[in-house]
């Protein structure tokens, strides 16, 4: 027996890829497709529309090519309400609950399309029918472990709208349209004033810019000109880890780091010590802010961060010496405390480090811009295919990258 | 001023990409579209038609956005002849003469449309008035080194039709369709097994099948495992390098590859010795055929390529020590010959090298399909990136891939 | 003026590189020295011994050399007791406190060379001078934030005596000594199984085998593998993520791992929703032990885990979704629970993660025997360099060896 | 029964390794060794000497020990003569020859130690016995396929003495001994200033720069900043292939590379007609230098070679489109022009490009100074490995590296 719905999609679905992963979606899983009417955009300008009938052998098969195109954007010819089943108990969802995806997302609740705030993949979506302050309901993803017991939660996907990005009218510069790979092949510095210049078009339009930094921004010599950019305020946030606050912390109290001395490339025998007494120096004066007042941390990342009010998180992982006392131990308190950052960000700059970066992308909607830096091709890739819609991927030196940014950035100043 | 052209796009043009590649070029390249008429296929089955009328500002940008258009199978609406002129003196072309790409082409000559044989990109399209047995045209690739003299070669992009592959309507199996990257994150004895069935499938088809292998499948222990393969009659060509020949001969001679015995591990010091000495016997001997003649050589690839007939190829290298007698020197001389064994492939297996498989992938129809394994993703990525239609590519150690492939498609002649 | 100190070094200190490294820090760092006496083992079974003079301009450059050479195995000609210092407050250490090495160490204390207990590096080295059960004194290390107020901190390194790890005398077999770096170029499939006879020969001995495993066994297929390792007995303890432990978990319940059969390679789709799911579906039955025994997780490693009382860790991570109930979210708990696992193991495989070998690499001694695999060269590399002075390196991938590893393991069983 | 040879090492032998490597391969293969005297350099500056008597339990055994040794610079008691045997025919070298190292080299021939000429490895060693314009003997190398009938070759290796690179005694600067491995942690900013100095310094001193190139160089961006080092004087020879010009000029004559303009980035997608078209038009004209004179090229790295006559070697490859009139098709002539000017050269710049690094270090001997750059670590640590004494590796973006040592080289012009 054959069962089958009928949706909608509509919006720049053929240059956007939409129409491409739609009919591909429903002969990968094995249904078939009858299209009821198109009505392509005669113009670069105009939205297109196509109503699409499809059908499968076994209702499993069907839901399964639904989910799909619901995930593309198509929506049911009539649909119904938001499915809202209370969670049994605290960080318990219902069975069948609906996941989230990264992309702007709104729920038909008491006959209204209400948008989904602080968009999030792979999250619980609550519904609260008094949320507003106005009394009206409010829609918010929720992470398994923050979900309560009594929170109305989106099941199935009745109801549920995605909106995934569409391919911008205009050329978007540097960030790339939901570029799959990325070329090694670009030219480095062109590639680098593009990211400056979209650094400074942020800030000038007063967005908030994230850092997140990974360890070998500091071995590589890079911390100058971080700390040159935090201190000129291009930095509003600062994520990164216990090892890269100390490898920078090391390089104030001792001028080297994991021992080696970054400028004359002298002793590079005696890192550890003073990786170490680094730690226990910053654990003796009570943290990093209190080095700085008491005069141990003198310059560098931190400094800049502290002597700015950057906002600053130190996530934890077990790879950690000591760890600083600034450090948040716990994995979930820590991405909490990334999950602020993300969501406040409008340009996300992401500097040789994948587990940072990952756990960033994982909290950011498809909508904000990305650049992700590594000299690791497979990072850059494994960071772009999170399914950003704008993004820059480069495969560079992160030693000469930064450097050449701040450069970049900081000219413009002067000028 | 505005200047205009209308093209016709007709076949599986929406999932194929096709639509919105069109779409996507008219507006990176800065022109405008107006669609005239477009006929969606109903069904999965049905093909689709779209006539667009592009315009741009100024002629440059107008024909730059027509040969996108023509790369994707766009077809002017009224085509008319191929413009043919003849080659001033051996090795030039006349100036704007049309490079192929590496999908199925046609040409209107005499008001025919008639296939381009021997299809290969970068090269120059020659039409011959009389080149068929029976006095009818003929039309062909020809590289630049090839062409001679009075050749008639097309120039500009009229009356040139190109078919870039369409998404297969059933499951292409593992090969998927035009993927552009590769998922490391595929099950590998999974995935293995799945190549085993498509060379044993071309095989029972009567299909011929072409193996290029670099050194480190001899390093890595999985020579006996490919010579097994070659004994049993499932590799046609070999295409492969004087280092790769070098090794593996070194293993039959000397029991060793690099002066390491590639089963107990053990003396891996004595290196060049072995390398060096093979060479100079197999020198000695007049060539690696006389070498087996003669008893020198009684086991590995090279001999069992000896004893089963392959048409083996190896190409030489500015690399290479020696080279050994059989090894062909001269780039155009040895690409030459592999591209006789690419044209005649139906499956082409890749394993472990960057040079030939570039080599060999330049001279490949998109229509032929390709394995490709290495163990490193970049090289993997850049072979796929070169657009065939159907392509694996896994990212893998080829001292387990090859005798776990070997397992698989031998153990199938045993049942 | 010159400064001047006399140490003595003794062992096989030639071939182990010893004599190369402390001469060669003598120069690098701008010091000299003067060979007193140079007893040079005759045979390869006799020790050497040298007693050296090295002189500096000043004082800080001296104790640099010395450090150095303390690192190595030197120790001054008239060894004073090891100079102890209390903590002033829990995890401050004194200033200039001993770091340790991840060698063998001794201490001399009241007139007494003892061992260091529970070696480890980048730690404090603690004396409790009646801390044996016999009222004798007792040395080990302790991690900076496991220092408590009054512990007697060793300082300097006065009294301190590190034995780094000789070559072995007769060959160590694939295990090399102090390997730097990783050929790619060895045979894969004949190493594979020089680890299954090591892995085989730890328990038969009774040794303690850990396995430290990424998310990619699982994707890459190799879970069956893992899981019947663990059920034939060869795994004692398994240190892990909840990534790993939720694409385990996740095949069992839905057969997927991130949405992918692994056997047919079908439906590579609906990925997030099942992981996502599996992670809410043990939530609700409270862990992976009551999902177990609820019949709800049914094969996989973390069944058989369960099922055999494998030590089992699961360490949090800001990249973690969910987290499952059985995750250690905080790191410095996390990694006390991989530390018990580390000194307690003879033999440590670890399978695709840096981020957990790193971990588990930091709390491990440089005797323990190591196995390290990754695809990543970079990986392999950064995990060899550690220090340990027996260890594998293999490039290659995750998802054919362990099936080869489990192949070649078992058959041993059935012979 | 045991059969014994006694050898002789002297020089900075501990330092070096030398005694590490030759204790340890006499137990690798299975030998044992007394010491009958070992005179230990008491200062840095003084030598060492050590007498060793080697033994094993078969003659193949001891000969393969010796042969390590005598690659470790150890040399038999009482040497004999060089053993001279005439090649059969050309290119057929007598059994047994001896393979040359790419270390210096002397022949007892005559009851003199000759020094060999044009060191490189992996050749024959050939004595002419009045060679020299004095009608003095003569020793020199010569690859395999250079030798010709008559030639008087050496076997075995009797009366061959090698000479490792030693430590130097003072800091090598940013050049390492003999450096396994390739840190990616040293600071890029501060390294690249060294190799600039090293630069400058060559050529101060009058010494002759080669560079080898990749067309990575052109894609990245960075060939104004290589022109300018041409330009400016500060290369000597530059050893490319035909894609590394192709792209060059490319530049020169559309202003993109691949079809990509790499400063504005835009219309990165009609690439291969201006690819194919540049080597048309080069053919048209005759060639490079032609092309120049006809002032169809006027910039570029090519431009300035022609221009300030640089020697220049285009080695052709099986990847090649084309090729240009330029490019030397055949593997074995290139060969030859490239080792010419590897002999020529002081110092070694390789720029992205494996396949022709790997081509200009086999001919290089072990004491030229080489820099090796690549965003691959597994390229920089291949190359590395090839045992030059004197060599920095950076694993970098060859497009900021580049623009940042032509900088750092020109700014010194200025002042």
């Amino acid at each position: 027996m054959t069962h089958s719905r009928t949706v909608e999609l509509e919006g720049h679905i053929i240059d956007s890829g939409t129409m491409q992963r739609c009919f591909g979606a429903v002969m990968d899983l094995g249904g078939s497709f009858d299209v009821e009417q198109f009505d392509v955009g005669k113009h670069e300008t105009e939205e297109s529309y196509c109503r699409l009938t499809v059908s499968a052998d076994d209702p499993e098969t069907l839901r399964d090519i639904l989910h799909e195109l619901h995930q593309n954007g198509a929506v049911l010819e009539d649909p119904s309400e938001v499915d809202l089943v209370a969670a049994p108990a605290d960080k318990v969802v219902p069975p069948n609950f609906y996941s989230t995806t990264n992309h702007p997302t709104e729920v038909l609740y008491d006959g209204e399309w209400i948008d989904v705030e602080r968009i999030e993949m792979d999250c619980a979506l609550v519904v609260d029918p008094e949320g507003a302050s106005d009394g009206s309901p409010r829609a918010y993803t929720k992470t398994l472990n923050a979900v309560q017991e009594g929170d109305l939660v989106a099941t199935d996907q009745s109801g549920i709208r995605v909106n995934p990005p569409e391919r911008p009218r205009s050329g978007g510069g540097a960030f790339g349209f939901m570029q799959g790979g990325v070329s090694a092949e670009r030219p480095s510095e062109s590639t680098i004033r593009e990211v400056a210049e979209e650094l400074r078009a942020v800030k000038e339009d007063g967005g908030n810019v994230m850092v997140v930094a990974g360890p070998a921004v500091i071995h590589s010599g890079a911390g100058d000109a971080l700390a040159d950019l935090v201190a000129a305020g291009y930095v509003d946030a600062l994520s990164a880890g216990n090892g890269f606050a100390t490898h920078d912390l090391e390089r104030s109290i001792y001028g080297t780091s994991l021992g080696m001395n970054v400028e004359t490339l002298e002793h590079p025998r005696k890192g550890h010590k003073h990786h170490i007494w680094t730690i226990s120096e910053i654990i003796r004066a009570g943290g990093i802010e209190a080095a700085v007042d008491e005069g141990i941390v003198t310059e560098g990342v931190m400094y800049e961060c502290v002597e700015n009010d950057v906002d600053t998180v130190l996530a934890g992982s077990i790879r950690d010496d000591g760890p600083l006392p600034d450090t948040i131990t716990d994995a979930v308190e820590a991405q909490d405390a990334i999950r602020e950052q993300a969501h406040d960000a409008d340009l996300v700059i992401m500097l040789a480090t994948l587990l940072h970066s990952v756990a960033v992308g994982n909290c950011l909607p498809s909508t904000t811009k990305t650049v992700c830096v590594d000299i690791n091709p497979a990072t850059v890739t494994q960071l772009l295919d999170r399914g950003s819609a704008q993004a820059i991927g480069m495969v560079t030196d992160i030693g000469t990258f930064v450097p050449t940014l701040a450069e970049f950035v900081l000219e413009g100043d002067e000028a």
